[in-house]
């Protein structure tokens, strides 16, 4: 029903603005456009990284098929006919920089960067935002919850309330990387290898005469694998207790109950009186999972009241980012290049909302490592012609809205955060596994104080502009105003 | 990079249900689940039904195919080969029944029931819930700011903060049944023949050297189409003064300025005075198209200012529902049916919280229409051995919470809100085409007293249960507790 084509998963205006290069002969003109947010969501002190395999992918596939010519150029009768035709080669044949995936990034830098013919650019913005503001949002929240959960389990369980399909897909691999352990979507486990994990639902208990037989029919078909779902009667007089015959039925047969699960009602109270009632039943080993629109404002309160819980499912408030559930991630043109040039010229947008104010130039953007702590210190975002930074020398880290907060550093590492994924339209390298982005997710956790990460009210991490980079800013402002 | 095969988007849990019937010979049991909400989104007093076109072609193409085979085996060495053979035949056999796309409905009654064998009726939940449950939500989000917008030109242009791609596609068709004319996506338009809009962006002015260059350039490439976005350096001592520019030229050539487009700033004083601009260059024509982060709420307050808005470009907040991103919609099992008997057997979910209680049994649902009025008076659910109401005859109508709150009804006309989809696993007719949906809603509002359609404080609409069913719940309810 859906087209695997998103070649025309764009906004009109980009047809429209590509067509009008064409028309005015300037489709070959180049243009540099950044990526970055303005404020972090869920008043976290950093955010996730997350979307760039699939925009690799879509990049790789990016081809008008004969379908969306003709819907071009049924929608529009001013397309001259050679426009669709150069649309039929149309390749992407430009530069790519991104954050590896599982970054930790701030507002206010660049997370990607694209660079090439100006209808190229302008063709991928609406995708790339599409998927990078949602798997960063998501990864984002994931993380917010890892941090609280510290090293239970973490399962993610959101599908049936994710918006459409490709959220619950990508939003369970987001979770992954940012410290998931698991989720119960099957296409997510085929289509990235994520682990899978489930239980059953309250009706497999309505299906049978008792809540005994259901439960040892289910003990009977999964042997190796059994969480009983116990609060679809009474959690404490019926399902636990059920529960634990079924476990020690199973222990007896030498195997073992995993897991209950308790997805209602006080889970404070309930998950410690289950966890007496297994001990006393000397099902010391099986674990609790909880569940039921849990979040990480909840689960930090539960974990603060002593609840017993090994594991938790999270559905709705992760897969939605439900307290703020989008990204505001934009991309805008920071320079550009005529045909002829080869030069690029800075390009600011003025507007009447100072952190509007774009900032101009292609950017990069290096992390400072403190050599005494291997601590990062700042980012810093310098022009491209700047050599200090990468030969080491010392630098001036200064706040660019209040530039009397200065610092000066000598002795540092600087790691660069934008990477080449594509060059000329060549991919450079495979992206990473899935594991790998996780794992390096973990160290970047390593690299940053616990200020930082903090879920409430965390210390400013500082974006810096190299005194080059904000010259260059402060003279445009002028130039403009 | 994702699969169009979705037969594998579902939860762990229900393919473990089904390998527990298969291995406990109940597969070929029948089970009744409905698809209903608890609570209405937003605080508004109806919802819009959207997502069984979405639905349809899942079913129909529902197949485990020899990559989802492999990925299950590999997955669970518990599963038994035969169990996987048989999922290689497998089909949607059974029944569905549905609401049409686009009509109003209700918390508390059943928009979509599945009857089928066990497994079948299990597989399918995950991904039924996911898509019902966003696009009913979007659709409702859309009908609430069509209250609003009135006769003013409606457009989706929400695919940046979409929560990933089929989100946007899905969103901008649900948005369209709801009353929006058109969205930006280029796909939505593709698939489903959605009528497209697009401007241009900040970018394009930014991308020239003058904001008249630009505009000029634009015009010149597609003079029948033009919206000069006008907010790049100055709203109205730059972008109208060289819109005017453009438009008394396109006029002289004979052509037209078809808007300009505000993106920040005041909205109110600004499309004012845009407007006395126009009106005194004599551009009379040109309408404003207005923008930035645009709600119901923000468009009521706008027009009650006085703004001189004609066409309003509305995303983040419409296409991920922001202030409240996901429905609640549930799929609960009513009755079941052991493979041998012909009579379906009542199910109830008792719980502790009164709300969650499920309302046991399969039920026709109604919608009671005033013969005197034309208007609806009730929904009203009856068990199918009920013919009362088919026959006309008199109702009583009362309210399941508040049983003293009864009103009798005898000249109405009863049309029957669950049509069947499939019967069989065969589809019964195709879907209606989405201006017919589109209608089809428009009309269902008539249907309905202003006082339940307002956006804030809508009277409640009842959804009644008939006396015989009202029973059936207090029936098994006692023999639970």
């Amino acid at each position: 029903m859906t087209d695997g084509n998103l070649t025309l998963h764009t906004d009109k205006y980009q047809i429209n603005m590509m067509y009008a290069h064409w028309v005015n002969g300037t489709c070959n003109d180049y243009a540099a456009f950044e990526v970055y947010f303005r404020k972090l969501p869920f008043g976290n002190g950093y955010a996730v990284f997350a979307g760039l395999e699939r925009v690799v992918r879509y990049i790789q596939e990016l081809r008008f098929g004969e379908r969306e010519i003709a819907y071009l150029r049924e929608q529009e009768e001013n397309y001259d006919e050679s426009f669709l035709d150069m649309l039929r080669e149309f390749r992407f044949t430009g530069d790519l920089y991104a954050a590896a995936e599982g970054s930790l990034v701030f507002s206010n830098e660049p997370m990607l960067r694209v660079e090439g013919r100006i209808v190229e650019a302008q063709l991928v913005e609406t995708a790339i935002l599409n998927m990078v503001n949602y798997q960063t949002l998501i990864a984002t929240k994931a993380s917010r919850i890892k941090q609280v959960a510290t090293d239970d389990n973490l399962m993610e369980f959101g599908t049936r309330r994710a918006q459409e399909t490709e959220a619950a897909v990508w939003g369970a691999r987001a979770a992954y990387i940012a410290g998931f352990d698991a989720t119960s979507n099957m296409r997510a486990g085929m289509l990235f290898g994520i682990p899978t994990q489930g239980t059953h639902a309250h009706s497999w208990v309505q299906g049978h005469d008792t809540e005994l037989e259901a439960f040892e029919r289910y003990a009977e078909a999964l042997p190796d694998h059994v969480t009983l779902l116990v609060d679809t009667y009474d959690t404490l007089k019926s399902g636990m207790v059920n529960a634990i015959k079924v476990g020690l039925k199973l222990k007896a047969a030498g195997k073992h109950l995993k897991a209950v699960r308790l997805d209602s009602g006080d889970l404070a109270y309930l998950s410690k009186q289950a966890r007496i009632m297994l001990d006393e039943a000397g099902l010391q080993e099986v674990r609790i999972v909880a569940s039921n629109d849990l979040d990480e404002n909840i689960i930090f309160n539960l974990k603060g009241q002593g609840a017993r819980i090994d594991s938790w499912g999270v559905g709705t408030q992760l897969i939605t980012a439900s307290d703020q559930p989008s990204l505001g991630g934009v991309y805008k043109l920071v320079a550009r290049r005529s045909a002829g040039e080869t030069e690029w010229t800075p390009v600011i947008k003025i507007s009447g909302n100072p952190e509007k104010v774009t900032t101009p130039g292609i950017k990069n953007v290096y992390r400072i490592i403190n050599n005494e702590n291997g601590k990062a210190e700042a980012d810093y975002l310098a022009l491209p012609d700047e050599t200090d930074i990468e030969e080491g020398k010392p630098l001036t880290l200064f706040d660019p809205i209040h530039p009397y907060l200065r610092k000066e550093i000598s002795d540092y590492n600087a790691i660069p955060l934008l990477l080449p994924v594509f060059r000329d339209g060549v991919l450079r390298t495979e992206p990473p596994t899935l594991d790998h982005i996780r794992n390096f997710h973990k160290e970047q956790l390593q690299m940053f104080w616990p200020e930082h990460l903090r879920k409430l009210n965390p210390e400013h991490y500082p974006i810096d502009l190299s005194p080059k980079a904000w010259q260059l800013k402060m003279d445009l402002i002028q130039k403009y105003r």
